[in-house]
């Protein structure tokens, strides 16, 4: 990281106001120093930090003046007054202030005024409230850096692994029709890149979950191990990327096996997320590769259930930005053009 | 459990001669004390015992001699020579003895000379070898048990959960017709009325994974959940078993979650075995309910590999073992006829 990359700060958006955003927002400033965070700013409506925290806010109106504040408060980029505040309680107005702030976080960081996206969690049923039409908010960042939706890739990392759900959101059902050839080949290229150049990992090592029981038991029980999956990777062993696999889905995330690997292809949503928060509920980072801009979220929802009770645990967001502070030093470090 | 019954020893086949069961076995006897286990027969070839170990051995000809052996030699019920043998290279003589040592131990458990069955591993492929056609082990003990291999109900089970794949050993793109109503509705009873019996637990709670994701988010990611699942739950309810659900997968095996149920009904092999087995490596048990007989098994497989080197962990076994007895343990309590 160069002198002047340390001082950009982050931009974190808050999401919903009336979701646990706001609180773990202000919390993970105030676990600051513990975690070693560097300065960020949190987007959105101020009233919103305000209804469930009663620390130090610092209004700022230009990025310049994050670093100045965060020592002594929570620098709060103030968007727009989102209409009359209970927290769990979704509006339209909150969710058009979600979206501002969306927006405003991609700009800043597009533009490198912040060296790193971390997204707050919304709703999706309120934004479409809205008239917004992204299935998420990954959809949406893509779109707004030029890159399709089907190149952003979502990574989920923690501590102990990296997971990639090479199909997404979409019935179980059409999962083995989707999963092609094709895509496995262009995820896995963007993810080999993204560890290269975000995570300064020279060399990854990925594998390749199964996607029948036992990977296919030798093509006993299913086909696509050898019809789809081995040719993917061949091609990308030519392309001088080691994917190792099919490995059976449940070999594959016990320890001993899972460690091997810098990140699991993983054929479905959940054959890559349920393992993944067994094992990293309270610190898992939701991260896309393959955008122009370093993107990270802490993996839960809005928990509309419990915002502001104090009970949301701060732990995730704390870990995405963290985690986006890390991989913008990487790519600081990768991308720096030779002097 | 009666006095008499905890002189009843448990039944351990060796499995596969030339797999890791004969040294795992032996290393369970050799700690039997600090794991409190009761009891047990090995029963197999004694060559293949002495081959990788050389401990205490016994040789039994009767079930009431285990109990005055253990204390100061593994007893080994020997049923034939299974030729020249070296770890890690199946023969089928060996898978013959494999196949001997089921058909044994299955007697002497459904006649109650043994209180337990707890089955080593086996090679499939050694086995089909030699004419067998049943899938696994699971399959013959149900037949010889006269309960059809559907009745027979797999489950994973370690100190964190317990787990219950609906279906098995079929490829993934033929879940989402194979898991019907009835087929839910009938594991779950089998389920439930096994906690009771074998485990002691008076109202189990269980829960029911999702097949798409987020649990189908109301439809938009997949029909199953509303059309299949739903309804199965409702009848379950009716009947007085009480199932959650469907909850998305990938929350449900968060920690907090899991933690609330007895047992988790998932709708394939690997939405099961996967997030176990990321928890469960070392110490998980696979264990039949909906059977006449107790019967369980350490979760692993031959290990042709490491077999012989002394390298195999015996705490999946001593894990089995332990289990069987607790199993047992409930069942004679549960079982008994009033006085």
């Amino acid at each position: 990281m160069t002198s002047d990359d340390q001082r950009r700060p982050i931009a974190v958006t808050m999401g919903d106001p009336a979701g646990v955003g706001p609180e773990v927002t202000a919390r993970a400033w105030a676990a600051r120093r513990e975690n070693d965070l560097p300065p960020f700013v949190a987007i959105g409506d101020i009233a919103a930090i305000e209804a469930v925290w009663d620390g130090p806010v610092a209004r700022v109106g230009d990025m310049d003046e994050v670093g100045k504040a965060f020592d002594t408060a929570l620098p709060v980029w103030h968007l727009e007054d989102s209409g009359p505040l209970t927290p769990g309680q979704p509006t339209p107005a909150g969710a058009t202030c979600a979206l501002h702030a969306l927006e405003t976080g991609i700009g800043l960081t597009r533009n490198q005024a912040s060296s790193a996206l971390v997204t707050g969690s919304v709703s999706k049923f309120a934004l479409h409230g809205i008239g917004y039409t992204h299935p998420g908010q990954t959809e949406f960042i893509a779109e707004r850096c030029g890159v399709t939706a089907t190149n952003a890739v979502m990574v989920l990392a923690g501590p102990a692994l990296r997971v990639v759900p090479l199909t997404v959101h979409i019935p179980l059902s059409e999962v083995p029709d989707r999963l092609t050839s094709e895509l496995i080949v262009a995820k896995a290229r963007i993810v080999a890149r993204g560890l290269r150049r975000d995570f300064g990992i020279e060399t990854p090592r990925l594998a390749l979950a199964g996607l029948n029981p036992h990977a296919g038991e030798n093509g006993q029980l299913g086909s696509e191990e050898g019809r789809i999956m081995a040719p993917a990777i061949a091609q990308l062993a030519a392309d001088g990327i080691i994917v190792d696999g099919p490995v059976a889905a449940d070999a594959l995330f016990a320890p001993g096996i899972r460690d091997q690997y810098d990140a699991l292809l993983c054929g479905y949503h959940d054959q890559a997320l349920a393992p993944f928060k067994a094992l990293h509920f309270h610190d898992g980072v939701n991260l896309t590769l393959g955008l122009p801009i370093i993107r990270t979220s802490p993996d839960h929802g809005t928990a509309f259930n419990i915002a502001g009770t104090g009970r949301a645990d701060p732990g995730p967001t704390i870990a995405a930005i963290a985690m986006a502070a890390r991989m913008a030093t990487a790519r600081e470090r990768n991308c720096a053009p030779a002097k």
